[in-house]
């Protein structure tokens, strides 16, 4: 029964990391559409949000049956329940790279008026906060679990310097403040990606620990 | 076996209704305590988060003890992932009005730039489609759920509205930029709400159908 459990384990850890692949990509191409003007680009990645959705219904049906069929104990069970809380994080970054991919068409024909550096700093803190969050949920290692979730506070001053950057745009040229919002409404977007890409890391830390930060 | 069940799917549909009750009320609250300029009505939005968090993990754990208890067949394991799906979406509504509360902190010693017609209106039939939404699962009532995901297109209308007013008013008073900018943020965290308040009439007809959106 135990070998039994720890295979289907396997399987679903490989779906896990796949998954995860999958929205590290998205928020990677949803910045690069965005920063190259590429509307094939955001077109994919509008469209590949349902390979990410179905990937999230695979899993979970996966984490169903393997706690209808093997009984898990205690603590496997908190690890199948730490993974169906991470997929549905995962899942929301990808709408939320969607989301960015949608902006990106109306933007890909202007001249912007931000450079974009504080918004790919954005994406790539975020991106290695879901990569390394999944990889130590895997090895079990809580203290990089803990780096991970104090980089989001970076995320949120990001956001912060953005949105100061945007209004006082707004404020010296008024004629582009929809592009200013449009920007604005994706350094949102990436704000929240981070908080996502902080609750996958609290579910690993719990799913190790047994302690949700909730409850401390 | 099934006697013991249904007792415990009663629980758990009392359980999911008390959630959706007190979910309601941070939607209802958070805007009344920002039509007000209700500063204790806000931090109360706020605090309690705290609570809707913990009725999703109690919700989790019944629905994972029964899972594991009651080996339910493939019906009632599709009215439970569906449980699952919607304490989800329920707990991060949670979230968004806590967001709205947040941003009203800083809103209710200022003069209002902009009515609070359309946000209200956004927030009533979130409202509604939380409470239906709810109600139909439990009395699987499949033609009000459709109706009720039809009503998400008027609070992504209601968004477009308000962000059309919010940029003409920036351009007409650029020095109430920064509350301008608080005000879309608020619109567009009740049009997450809706997109939530969506899924969760999605997830219930999928309970009962058996066949989700996604799929179609």
């Amino acid at each position: 029964m135990r070998a039994k459990f720890d295979m289907e384990l396997n399987v679903l850890n490989d779906k896990l990391l796949e998954m995860g692949g999958q929205v590290e990509s998205a928020i990677e191409n949803a910045v690069k559409a965005l920063a190259n003007k590429d509307l094939n680009l955001a077109n994919e990645v509008f469209t590949s949000d349902d390979i990410i959705n179905s990937m999230e219904k695979e899993i979970e049906d996966m984490c169903l049956r393997i706690i209808l069929r093997q009984h898990p104990v205690a603590s496997d069970l908190r690890l199948i329940s730490s993974i169906l809380k991470m997929i549905t994080d995962l899942e929301r970054i990808g709408d939320q790279a969607q989301d960015i991919s949608q902006i990106t068409m109306h933007l890909v024909d202007k001249n912007y008026i931000k450079d974009l550096r504080h918004i790919k700093e954005m994406s790539e803190i975020a991106i290695s906060m879901v990569k390394e969050s999944i990889n130590a949920f895997l090895v079990k290692d809580t203290q990089i679990i803990k780096e991970i979730i104090e980089k989001d506070k970076r995320v949120n001053d990001l956001f912060y310097i953005i949105r100061r950057e945007l209004i006082d745009l707004i404020r010296k040229d008024i004629e582009n403040s929809t592009q200013a919002i449009d920007f604005l409404m994706i350094a949102k977007y990436l704000e929240r990606i981070g908080d996502h890409a902080k609750n996958i890391a609290e579910w690993a830390l719990f799913s190790i620990t047994g302690v949700h930060k909730e409850n401390i």
